[in-house]
């Protein structure tokens, strides 16, 4: 298949990374570290894919996660496919804290986005990726 | 350890079934069909636990998907670790549609829980737990 990233998701994201199996972003949003899993599919669940890719993909949350409970040790981690707006299969990743900005309740549709300067997210996008290419294998 | 459910998940929840490595529980809501795996573990998050339960776990959560699918073709399944409210290790895995109570955000914390009768409760218990029993295969 031709991989075509939905123009919602694009609109909303910053590009972090990307192999055969998905690409990574940031979401747009500096309220939260939140990352988005984009499998390269058009199933829309994640049932639907192979056992292998159901690996790689599961591999890739465990990887964002240790970044994000690293980085952030008092984090709770909010993981979720959601898809009720934006269909395109997509993984949520994020870390949330006690204090944030809709807490205690999910952030989806909580308020307004709050942009990254550039500066911040090309920082946040060269941590995750050197991090991420020192411990991801692709599953063989 | 000696498993003990987070008092606010049983008070909200219905029993289903388990086995050594979780119990699976049905939302007290009929709004959507909701059901909860709690693994019988004290990590707090997914990454924590150890691979091969990760890989029973997911099982588990494909399971409940198929049978959710398969019962609601036109659904879209919602499936989530959040965390927030209670800690203990919880994953949802619940069918959404577009007329829903909360469509299209996502379901916790909107509204009030609207309880089963317990005909109906038992029915979908019921159900589930022969579609689980026949196709479940603790992975070895």
């Amino acid at each position: 298949m031709v991989f075509k990233l939905n123009a919602r998701l694009a609109k909303d994201t910053l590009y972090v990374s990307e192999n055969a199996y998905s690409q990574i972003l940031l979401m747009n949003d500096s309220r939260y570290p939140w990352f988005i899993i984009v499998p390269k599919t058009n199933a829309l669940e994640i049932f639907n894919l192979e056992e292998k890719w159901q690996l790689e993909l599961n591999e890739q949350i465990n990887l964002i996660s240790i970044f994000l409970k690293s980085k952030y040790p008092k984090s709770i981690l909010n993981i979720a496919k959601i898809g009720n707006i934006v269909q395109q299969l997509h993984i949520h990743v994020l870390a949330r804290f006690e204090n944030d900005f809709a807490w205690p309740n999910p952030v989806w549709g909580v308020g307004k986005m709050d942009k990254y300067n550039e500066k911040d997210s090309m920082i946040l996008i060269d941590e995750f990726n050197k991090y991420f290419n020192k411990y991801y294998g692709i599953i063989n």
